[in-house]
């Protein structure tokens, strides 16, 4: 008898339909044997009607009430999910992030997890109940009511599985498991058999679409065995997300192509070269809680060097204002964006012990013309950025360069 | 300065321009000077469309989930109009009913409320808030979530209104007040400035379109001046319902015609006339949780005697497999029932002292032909039961009989 974490995304749940095949696939697990709670997402479009009715009063809703409108879409799927149950013939029991209670820090439509009570949960599953819990949402420690943000039902299983010390998280989405790049892109793309957590983080954007990338940090925090999975196929082992690099097996060089299409481009230009400029540029930027991804600062030359980063798109312009003052206050020469880019990066733990992935990347690239305007590299993993027209070439012919339509 | 708990029912916020519409309403009284705490209900037709959700998953959906499900509506409502409080300006917080905290029995879908914590509300007052409170729901002593039925949210308002000692309970609806009669049968009924509690109870099948009445009974108990308005009209004193009968003015006799016509008729024919025996029936009836309106027992002849009384319609097939139950156990000799009927009354507090009421409202049925089913009389109230068809023409006539066309 396992204990086994599952997370059911909005699409999963789209429809009572739907709702209706995932208490019947939950009713399998059970007859197995094993002890389930299961995380759900809002059904589909629920959370973006809900958005929509707030920003029909107020253009930037308030974050505390955001928070109370937004969480009803978890809690009519908690309810559903659990009346299906009971029409299998299982005992279920529904929990909200409050009643869990999810204890979270009181950053609203961001919150973080800091807590969990585990003892109804385990009451109840020793009790023979399949437990029910609404994903993406906690309480802080006022009893306001607070959302962990987009995704944050993927982190709500996770940190359940982490908090239970479940055997296995499954997070069953759309998707058959982790690709090497996204199939609409590259027809030959393959699904991985499994992927290290190292990987996963890097490959953040492909994992957006499959996971939220807070809570492959939170698996991997807390060895939480995570795994994707389709809740529209029966069969199928999805893509386990490992903490070891599987020794057993030659690995692949490079486990996938990344690539994010959401990112723009702030530089600011003329920055005098002094100790402790890049905390007076970012901090102001940390300040007004705006997320940096890449951040590229040159050698300096005549004193001066120019400090680049990107931002998520919807957040170029509030970046760009923060970066204006910033500007004055450093004695900075100008500030220049572009919006229209994107970011191509290829993922794999097997470049460590590879030279020469990055040199063949760079080569790639240019034998079709495509410019490299920044580049970034982590141990495993080496991003550039380019202009957005290029997007779909650089992702398939770096897919092929690097053989990844071919199993290993 | 005033401390006011007022309710917005279902339309008065059915849309997010009339949320607005509300705020600015609530900001006109916040000017004023006065401490606000606003209950609100489920935007219209949305309480539906989760009890159809839940339905399309079980035929009878499990008490506890459903109001899971259900409780959101109101806290979707108590979000949005906070934030539209905020862009009129004021400081605004919502609560749902776990959060105030308003804990009740644990009777899922009719859950009755025990005791609410003011605190929280007062120092948000204190701190100039309008507070934001959302009816109908509660939770358990156990941290489940509860709902108090129907119309529940009417009942908050004057809960809150009793705990926080405020200084009037204004029910907002869509329509300006409590009437003679409903004028979409009757187009002279008349609305009434006041009206006593004890009518306002009589007045139930009236009530029902205006007031849910156990919010009725708690306003009497705890002397909460409550008062029935129209969110939609500016100006207009709506119908204020008080404790003390108006001493300064000539009392009507008769302050209206009420009637009901989701009811229904069982009778027990041939019932052993002994001690007990309107226990022995009505005790399984209470048991299986269905409401009984009118009960009537006749003086017995040849040792039995029939015993008849009426439930709500939806209630009829359920009591109906109770008393055949009941009739085998206590050697009654038939059932019959009959779904057809309607109930009509004269209610007010003036018939106390003026006799030859009665006689008055039975001779104007019989001049019509009504054929009266059965009778029943309280101190303020005549109710008879008739054939369903006759319920509209029974109203005029009795409206015009006890000239409430007319103002006094």
């Amino acid at each position: 008898m396992a204990l086994i974490v599952q997370k059911y995304g909005g699409t999963s749940v789209g429809t009572t339909e739907r709702i209706k095949n995932v208490a019947k696939r939950i009713a399998r697990f059970q007859k197995e044997g094993h002890q389930l709670v299961i995380v759900v997402s809002a059904m589909t479009g629920e959370t973006n009607r809900l958005i929509g009715l707030a920003k029909d009063i107020q253009a930037s809703p308030d974050p505390r009430e955001l928070d109370v409108v937004v969480s009803t879409g978890e809690q009519v799927t908690i309810g559903l999910l659990s009346m299906a149950l009971m029409e299998q013939g299982l005992k279920a029991r529904s929990y909200t992030g409050p009643q869990v209670r999810i204890l979270t820090d009181n950053t609203h439509t961001k919150a973080r997890i800091l807590k969990i009570d585990e003892d109804r949960i385990r009451q109840d599953l020793d009790e023979g109940h399949v437990v029910v819990v609404a994903g993406f949402q906690g309480v802080d420690e006022a009893g306001n009511i607070t959302t962990l943000g987009r995704g944050g039902s993927d982190t709500t299983g996770v940190a359940l599985a982490a908090a239970l010390h479940a055997d296995e998280c499954q997070i069953y989405t759309d998707v058959d498991g982790v690709y090497t790049t996204d199939p609409r892109i590259v027809p030959e793309a393959r699904k991985l058999d499994r992927i290290t957590f190292e990987e996963m983080l890097e490959m953040a954007s492909l994992g957006s679409k499959v996971l939220q990338i807070r809570s492959v940090e939170f698996a991997g925090k807390y060895k939480v065995k995570l795994r994707v999975l389709s809740s529209f196929q029966e069969d199928g082992e999805g893509t386990l997300i490992t903490v070891e690099e599987d020794s057993s097996m030659e690995q692949p060089i490079i486990s996938g192509i990344a690539f994010n299409r959401d990112e723009a481009k702030l530089t600011v230009l003329g920055v005098p070269d002094r100790p402790g400029i890049a905390y007076q540029i970012l901090g102001p930027i940390a300040d007004a809680n705006l997320d940096v991804d890449m951040i590229i600062q040159n050698v300096g030359h005549d004193g001066t060097t120019d400090f680049s980063f990107t931002v998520n798109r919807s957040e170029f312009d509030k970046a760009r204002g923060v970066l204006e003052e910033v500007k004055a206050h450093i004695g900075a020469r100008e500030v220049v964006g572009d919006k229209g880019i994107c970011k191509v990066s290829a993922v794999g733990v097997g470049m460590r012990s590879h030279p020469g992935v990055a040199s063949k990347m760079f080569r790639t690239l240019a034998e079709e013309g495509i410019n490299i305007q920044m580049i970034s590299t982590s141990e495993i993993k080496i991003s550039v950025v380019l202009d957005e027209k290029y997007l779909e070439l650089a992702v398939r012919v770096l897919h092929k360069a690097f053989e990844l339509d071919h199993a290993n």
